[in-house]
């Protein structure tokens, strides 16, 4: 990491589509910006019940907004997201314990490279194709298609069952606590020694002016980018 | 209006913070997009009561942050943003019925420019200036600041007590309501026959490619501006 790039961590958990935006955003701005991503796989579950926050999908108005929302956001930053049949049931009831904690098994052994693709795989498979991520055989697949080995696969899986592993997640849950997380993505970027944390992943444009950087839209580069 | 203007409208009140920011943005780019600003003070506690939200500073992460986040936004925007002390006592307590029906009486006896200048000074006084929003005192000052007479603030404090002012406020509300309302600010932006519905005060850019509009920042056309 060269002293003069910002580091910039990424608070995640697959079972939220905000996030993934958030997650694309900044591996595209990675070689954009100068900054360092560093990707912390951590638990919403465990951020909304400590910070006593609740999902914004309880209120009927707000759920129904979210749904265009998302479908508007999908095509703008060109991210497949298309929302299960059931996200009440992907979301809570299924949930997303075992999924990160299969990231963070991946993440204590591997690089970045793989944490994002398998987080990747999954985002698709919850928020794209409406599939499972909470059974083995999910992970697997998911696994397999980051380009993982079945032998990697199967280690992570075992892993991921392991106390250490779990304590990691719990660890990097709290991590988010202590920068007073209510909800994910939380985005904290380190400016001359000071975290600033901002929250979503509708505040890049200020996020930019506060690291010293320029916001050209979630598509920068790309010819299809719409600023 | 030109029948090329896309109509915009701003559901609105003065109780909200974000929906200054908002409405100083909407201010500025009427002069930049090829649109028509309508604006529709409206009741922000009818919505939260009706939609079951909730302000998001219950939960005390939440409110943490929308303090800082604020602080930025205030900057960024340029809109001269500060928290009165007790903020839950301004917003919740004491609240701005009153004051929305003067506006709402403004808006049925005058014009855009005064209707935008007495909002503005009552957002200045609530979230500025930390001073009330709800005695006749207060509303009569911030109306004579407006640039309206002593004989026309009189005029409009009697027609806020109206039967017909009441129920013009909550029409505009139950307005905002068929959008699907569950807070403030609402966009609606008419395009192609169909209303496009915007909450907050953080989709502009979003805003701006769906009526195929650009969006340079939230302070257009100004050395200062950051982008």
């Amino acid at each position: 990491m060269s002293s003069s790039k910002k580091l910039v961590e990424l608070f995640y958990d697959v079972v939220s589509p905000y996030t993934w935006l958030a997650f694309e955003v900044l591996c595209r701005y990675r070689n954009v910006w100068n900054i360092e991503l560093k990707f912390k796989p951590a638990y919403l579950g465990g951020v909304m019940h400590v910070s006593g926050n609740r999902p914004p999908g309880v209120v009927p108005n707000k759920f129904l907004y979210m749904t265009t929302d998302l479908t508007r956001l999908s095509d703008y930053f060109d991210v497949p997201l298309s929302p299960p049949a059931n996200p009440f049931e992907a979301m809570f009831e299924k949930g997303s314990l075992n999924a990160m904690r299969f990231v963070t098994a991946v993440a204590e052994k591997e690089g970045d490279v793989e944490v994002e693709r398998v987080s990747r795989e999954l985002w698709k498979r919850i928020w794209s194709t409406d599939q499972d991520i909470t059974q083995p055989a999910s992970l697997t697949e998911a696994g397999l298609k980051a380009g993982l080995s079945a032998s990697q696969v199967e280690e992570f899986l075992t892993l991921a069952k392991s106390q250490p592993v779990k304590d990691k997640l719990k660890s990097v849950t709290d991590e988010a606590l202590k920068h007073k997380a209510f909800g994910f993505p939380l985005i904290v970027c380190h400016v001359n020694g000071k975290p600033e944390v901002f929250w979503g992943s509708d505040r890049f444009e200020l996020m930019a002016h506060c690291i010293g950087e320029k916001w050209v839209g979630p598509q920068p580069g790309k010819p299809t980018a719409k600023m």
